[in-house]
C-alpha cells in the first residue's frame, strides 16, 4: 500500500479548488467525455477497467492512450469485434479474446498465483460469461481452472470434478436457467463461492432474473452474488480474495 | 367410467332450461351461496373438494351435508383449527390433520395402491405443505412415502434416500428458498416429478416466487409445477398418475 | 432398469478422482465445451436431448457424433433452419421438422404405445409449440392425437372433440393469451393434464406470463404446468406418464 | 340533462375567482377536509358516492349531511361495520349491507328498469364483491339477477344458467383465482360484459393480479375490465349501459 | 336472435361424437390449422374476426375463403402491409387501412347507427390504435366521431371538443404515457367510457403498463379498460353498447 | 454560506485519523447507535431531520439532546403518538402534529417567506401526507397554502382554486389512486411542480406504485417526483426553491 | 404573465361550442393529426415542445410551420438524424444537436441567466441524456455548466468539481447503473437537485429502473426525480427554478 | 481437512442402501422432522446452523441435543425472544443476543483472528442486521470492528472512519433505503466487500429490493451481494475469507 500516494489523494479531496487547477495531479485525467481515474490502483488495488459498451472506439482509444503510461495489461470488457478492429489499427499490441468479448492492451508478463480460482459453469451456453471471468482473472495474475458444463441435470459430471473445485482458493459458479448449480457446489465446498447468474434461458427465466433469485436465496451458506452476466465483477472479487 | 351418467351430464349442458327446473338432477345442488358439483367424480375421477379458505364454518357444513349422501372421505383443505372445532360439533366423525390443516369427513376405508407416491421436502419448514399433499394422497387411496429434510445444502442426505425415491411411481418434491432440490432429484430419477414451491424464505424469496421460477426453469427434464404451497394440487395430479 | 450400470454410476460419484482419469467411463464424454451425459438413459429413462439455442452448428455436430454410437433418434430442439442446413451436410440422415424447429438424427423405428397423448391448442398461433411437443412425444414412442384451435372463444369446437381428449392417457393443453382453455379442459377430464403457456399475445400478456399465471391458479384440479413455450418439457413428462 | 345547470358549471370553470367567493354555488361544498361535488349528477348522471376507506365516521357523517338535501339514496362503499354503527346513531335511516360492506342513507323508492344486469360469480368467495356490485346497481334503479358459483371447474353449472345470463342487457362476471369464467361467458353471449377480478386465491394469484391479467387478455371479444375487487365500478358502468 | 340455430349449437355440445362426424354442421369448419367458428354471429352478435399476427398469408386466405359464403365485411386486424399484398392478389376486393393495420374483405354496405361512438386520443402517436378502433366500429355499422390529440397537457383542447364527446352514446378514450385523459373525460361525461392504454411512451411507461394502471385506478367512475393497444376490443364492446 | 466551516469540514474529510480523535469536532457526534450530523446545515442549508420509524424513543431522545444546543425547531417525522408520549416526558417543549405524525422540539419563531408553497391534494385520504409536507415547510419558514380534495373526478373544484395555485412560487401536488391530478395541474401552471404519489387506493394501485408511475410519465412538463408518501421530501425541496 | 390572454383561454374553456367554431382562436391550431397548443407559453411559461418519437417528418414539419409565426427557438426532442435530414430541406434554419438528438428551428438570440444550472453525469455513457438536458436548458435561456464522468467509483473526481456544483442555482444529476451519485451530491449541496436515471447498465439494471429506484429512495434530502432518460424534463423544471 | 471422514461421506453417497441402514453413520442424524447434517464441518468448514424461523422451540431443542456432542458454539439465527425463553429452560448455557435475534449454545472459547472484519452500516435502523452479522462472525472466531451510521447523507462521517475500514481484511457494508453506501465504500478500498441490502425504507424501497438492485449494479468493482437482511450469510462468507 503506497501510503504517500494515498495521502495525496485525500489532500485532493480536501482541497477541490486546488485540484481543479492542478489538472492531472488531482488523481484523474480529464478528457472532457471522460475523467480517467489515475489513482484507482492505490485505492482499489487494480487500475481502472474500460467498460466498452456504450463507448465509441475513439473514446476507448483516448482512454487507453491516457492509461498506457502508467498501467500494463489494460483491460477492456464488453467490446464488440467491430470496435476492436478499429482499436487494433491504433494499438497494434492489443489482443482480442473473442468468446470473452474482452481486449488486453499494453500487455506484460504478470506473475501468476500458486493458488487458483476455479471457474465452473452449468452449461455450454454459459461459457462466454465464464471466459470474461477467466480473462479478467488471468490479467490480474491469477491461476485459473476451468470446469465447464457440469450442471445438475447430470450431477455425476460435477462429482467427477469435485476434487479440483474443492482445492481452489475461491470458486466462481456460473449458471443460467434455474441456477441450481450454485447451491449444490456451495453445499460441498469450504471456500468462498461467488455465483454469477447468466441470461441463458427463455420464458420465465426473465433474462437471468430467475438464476439471480435462486442464487440469492440459496439454502447453502457461503455464497455471494453479482449482477447477471457479470463475469468481470466475479473475477475481480475472486482475484482480491485469491491474493489475500 | 359410468358412461350413462356422463351422457346425462352432457344432456344437461345441452338443455339448460330443463336442467334449471330439474334442480339437483342437473348435476349440482344449488345452496344459493354455492352450487355443489355432484358429477365431478364422473367427469374428473374424484368428488369435489372443499377449499376452506374464505368460507364460513356454516357454509362448509352446508356443503358437507349435501355431499355426504354420495361421497365418502370428503376432504376439506386450508381449514383453520377454529373452524374445524365448529364443524366437529355437527359432524362428529370429522378428523383433523393439524399440520396439514385438512379435515376428512364421512370417512371410510379406501383400498391403497401397491405402487406409491414419494413426497420429498428440502427442509423442516416445508412439512405443512407436504402433509397437505400426503393427507390428500392417502384420502384418494394412495400409498405414500415421506422423505423430509433432504435439501441440497447436505446432499448426502438425499443420496441416502435415493433408492426409495427412485422406486416410487411418481415423485412430489416440495421446496422453498431457492427450490434447487427439484432439479437435483429430477436429474436422478426416471419417473414423473411434480414440484411444489413453498413460501418458506425471506427477502428476495418473494413469498415463494423464487422457488416457483427455479422449478419452471429447471435444466432437468420431466418436471411439472403447481402453484406456491399447493400441496393438494400436487397430490391430486400424482394420484391420477399413480392410479394409471 | 439396468441396475449394474446404475451402480457403476454411483461408484463414479463416490470416487471422483478415479473417474477423472477414466474419462468417458465416468458416465460422460468430455468435449471441452460440453460434457455429454452418457448415462442419462439409465438414470432418467431417456438419453440427453440437445438444446440447440446458444450452441453453434459445430458444437451440435460434435455432440451428435459423441451420442450416435449409443443413442438412436437423437433429438435436437430449438434449432434454426440455418443451423440445420449446416448439420445436414455432415449428418445426412438428419430430418428437420420445420414448424417444431426440431431435428432428429440417427433415426430408427420405435414401437408406438397403444395409449396416446392428446395435444390440444387454443389457437392457430400455438401450433409451433404443439409441434415441438408432438415431435418429442413421437420420438419417444408415443402415439399422439392433435386437436388444434379449440379455444374457449368458440367452446363448441372443444366439445366436438371432447371424446378424443377424454380417451387419452394424458393430455397436454397449449394456450397463449389468457390461457383459459387449460381450466376448462381440466374441469372435464379425469386424466393428468400438463398445461403449456405460450408467448402468443400482446400488451399485458407479458410474453406468456399471463397464460402461465392463469394455469398455475386454475380452479380445476389435476393441472401441472411447465415453462412458457416449453412444448418439449410437456411432452417429456407426458411420455413418462404414458409409458407407466 | 339539465343544460342550464351544466352551463353554470362551466361558467364556474371559466371564472374561478368568482366561484371561490360564491362558495357552494361554485358546484361543490367546501368542508375543509373535503370538497363535496354537488354537480356530479348533472355531469355524470349519478351523484357523488362516498368511498368509506380511509375516512373517519365523522368525516363521512359530514359529507352525508351536505349531500342529504339534494340527493336520495346516498351510497357509501368500503364501510366497516364499526364505522357504520357510529354513523347509524346520527343517521337513523341508514341501512347496512353487511356482505357488500355498503350503507345506504336517505333512502327512497327508485323505479327499477325492466331490463336487468346479470351478476355472475365463479365461486362462493367472490360473493362480497358481487354484493357490492348488486347493492350499487339496485341503488341506481337496476333490476339485478344473481348467478353465483358457476366457475369453469364445473362448467355444467354455468350452462344450466346460461339462458338467464344471455337474456340480460349487460353482464358482470366476477372471478378470482385464474378468472377463466370471463372468457367462457364472453364466448357465449352477445351483450357487453364487464369483468371484475377478485383477490380470492393464493401464491401466484398475487392478490388478484392473475385474474386481472386473464381478463385483459381474453381471447373472447366484448370484455372490458375494472380494478381488482371493484364491484362498485363494474355496477356503475353497467348501470349506465342498462339505462341506455 | 336465431333461436333454432342456437339450439342446434347446444345439441352439438351435448353430443360431441355425432358433431365430429357431421363436420361443418357442428358449428365450425375444420381447416386443420384452424377451426373457423361459423356460429359466432348467433352466439356473440358478430362473426369471427381474423387476428393477423402470427398467421401466414396462406392461413389467412384459407380462413377468408371459408367465411366468405356466409359473412360480409370480414375483418382482419394486426395485418402487415406485406401480408396484405399477398392476400390482395387472391382477394381482389380486399381493402387495406394502413394506419389501422386492418383489412376488410367481401365488403358490403352496412346501415350506420344514428347514435355515434366518440373516439378520443391524448396524442398524435395514439392515432394508429384509434384507427384500429374506428375501422372496427365502422365495419360493424357504427357512426364514429374522431377527436384526436386533446391530452391534458393542453386541457383547453379537450374542453373545446367536450360537446361532441358528451353527445356520444359511448366514448372510447385512448392514451399512452400516463393516461390521465381517461380520468378527466370520465369526470365530465355521463356515458359509458372504455379506456384503451397505448404503448406510447418510454422508460417507466413500461410499454403501456403505466397507462393501463392509471386507467384501472381512475378516481372517476364509469370507466372500464381493455388490454394495451387493443383498439379492436374497445370498438367491439362499444359497438355492442351503441347498438342497444 | 459559512465558507470557513465548510472548509473545516473538508479538512476532516482529508484527514480521517485526526477527525476520529477530535470526536465531535469532526462534524458529527458519535452516540454509538448513531452519528449525529452536526454540519448538515452548512452543507445542505437545513439541520439533520430525525426519521422516527425504526428508532426507539430512547434513541430519538438521545439524538434530540445532541442537536438541541445548536439547532432550533428540531423536526422528527414518521413518529407514532406512543413514542411521542415517551419523548414528551423528557422534552416538555415538544409539540405533536397528529395528522402529520411529526413532532417539533426546541421550538422558536422562524421568519416566514412572503412567497408561498401551494399544497394540493386529490382527495381527503391524502391529507396525512399533505400535513407532513405542510408541517415540514412551516418549520423551515415557508408560508403554506392548503388546497385539499380537488381531484379530477370533479375538476371544477380545481378550477375554482386555480388562482391561488398559480400564484404560488412552487406547487406540491399529492395524489393516490391514479394520480392524474399532477398532470392536470402541471398543464395549467408556470411554476415548478413537485408530485407526491400516495399509497391511497387498492388492488392494482399497488400501494402507490401506480400513482408514482403516472407522475413520472406525465405528458405535462415541469413535474418532478418523490417517493410514495414522502411529504417531507417534497416540502424539503419546495422550501429550497421557495427560498431562492 | 399576460393576464388578458390567460383570461381569454379560460373563456374558451367555459364556452366550448363557441371555441369550436372560432378554430385557432380557441387556443390551439387543429391540424387533424395534431392540435398544436398555442397558449402554452401563457399557461406554462414555455411554448409547446415537439416530441419527435412516433411522429413522421411530415407531421413534425406541419407542427413547426404552425408554431413558427409566434414562437422562436422551437425545440424538437427525440429526433433521429434521418428525420432531421428531411426536415432540414424544408426548414433550412434548423440546427441539429447530434449527441442530444434534438433540433432547434426558428432560432433567435435568448438572453442567458447569470445564475447557472450544473449538469453532472456519473459516466461517459450518460452524456446523450445530459446533452438533451443542456440543449433544452440553453434554448430556454439558461447558462449551463457541464461536469461529466464524476461517478462514485472515483469519488475524488467529484470532490475536485464540487465548488462549481455547489455554486449553481439548481443541479441536475444524471446517472445509470446504480445511480448512487445523486445521493452523494445531494448530501453535499444546499440547492434543489433534480435526478435523472438513465438506462445505462445491464442485467438487473432493468433498463434504468434500478437507478430510478435508487434516486427515489435517497437518504439525502432535497432530491426530486424524473422519468428514465428524461433529460428534457429535468432541464425544463431546472429552467423554471433557475428563472425564479 | 479430515480426508478420511470426507471419503466416508462420499462412500455413503455411492451406496445409499447401506447408508440407510447404517443410520447416523451416513453423515446425518434423522429426527423425522429434520435430518441433522453431521458432516457439514468436514465439507464446508463450519457446522450446520439452525435457522430458527418456522421451527418450533421443541424442534430447535431436538436439533441442539443432536449437535451438542460434536459441536461447540451452536448458532441459532432468526430466533424470537419467546422461543429463546423456552429453549433456555432446557439449555441453561444458552445466551441470547437480543438485537441480533441469535442464540449461542454449548459455548466455548474460540481463538480470534488477528485480522478483522469491518461491519459498516448506513443508518441506525440497519443495526439489527449488522448485529446478526457480528454475532455470527465472532462465533466463528473472527475479530470484528463495528462502524455504524455512516451513510452518504453525511459522507464526512464515513471519511472519519475510513482508516479502520481500509485496514480490514474483508468489509461488510449494510444499508437500506437506496443502499448507495456500498458503491462509495467500494470505490475507496482494496479489499473484498460483501454488501447486505436491508428492508429499511418505505414506498418504492419495496422491502429492500431497491437496495439490493443498487448493490448488484454498483459502478464500483469488487462488490458481491447477499439476500435482503441476510447478515448471517454475509458474515459466513466474510469469515471464510478472513480465515484464508
Amino acid at each position: 500500500m503506497e501510503k504517500d500516494e494515498l495521502h495525496a489523494l485525500f489532500q485532493d479531496i480536501a482541497e477541490p479548488s486546488q485540484a481543479a487547477t492542478r489538472g492531472k495531479d488531482s488523481g484523474f485525467a480529464d478528457l472532457g467525455f471522460a475523467k480517467v481515474d489515475l489513482t484507482r490502483k492505490q485505492r482499489n488495488g487494480y487500475p481502472e477497467v474500460i467498460y466498452g459498451e456504450g463507448k465509441t472506439a475513439e473514446q476507448i482509444i483516448g482512454i487507453i492512450e491516457t492509461m498506457r503510461k502508467q498501467t500494463v495489461n489494460i483491460l477492456c470488457t464488453r467490446l464488440s469485434s467491430e470496435k476492436f478492429e478499429q482499436i487494433k489499427k491504433v494499438e497494434p499490441d492489443a489482443a482480442y479474446h473473442k468468446e470473452a468479448r474482452c481486449a488486453l492492451v499494453n500487455r506484460a508478463e504478470v506473475k501468476k498465483t500458486s493458488s487458483y480460482i476455479a471457474i465452473v459453469t452449468a452449461g455450454t451456453s454459459d461459457i462466454p460469461v465464464a471466459e470474461e471471468a477467466a480473462v479478467t482473472a488471468e490479467a490480474y495474475g491469477n491461476r485459473v481452472e476451468r470446469i465447464y458444463d457440469v450442471g445438475v441435470a447430470g450431477i455425476h459430471r460435477l462429482f467427477a470434478r469435485l476434487d479440483v473445485i474443492r482445492a481452489a482458493k475461491v470458486v466462481i459458479v456460473i449458471a443460467g436457467m434455474e441456477g441450481a448449480l450454485a447451491s449444490v457446489v456451495g453445499g460441498l465446498i469450504d471456500k468462498p463461492l461467488i455465483a454469477v447468474p447468466t441470461s441463458v434461458g427463455y420464458g420465465t427465466n426473465l433474462k437471468g432474473v430467475t438464476a439471480l433469485l435462486t442464487m440469492l436465496n440459496s439454502c447453502a451458506s457461503g455464497i455471494t452474488v453479482v449482477n447477471i452476466d457479470n463475469g468481470f465483477g466475479a473475477a475481480y472479487s475472486a482475484s482480491m480474495i485469491n491474493h489475500l
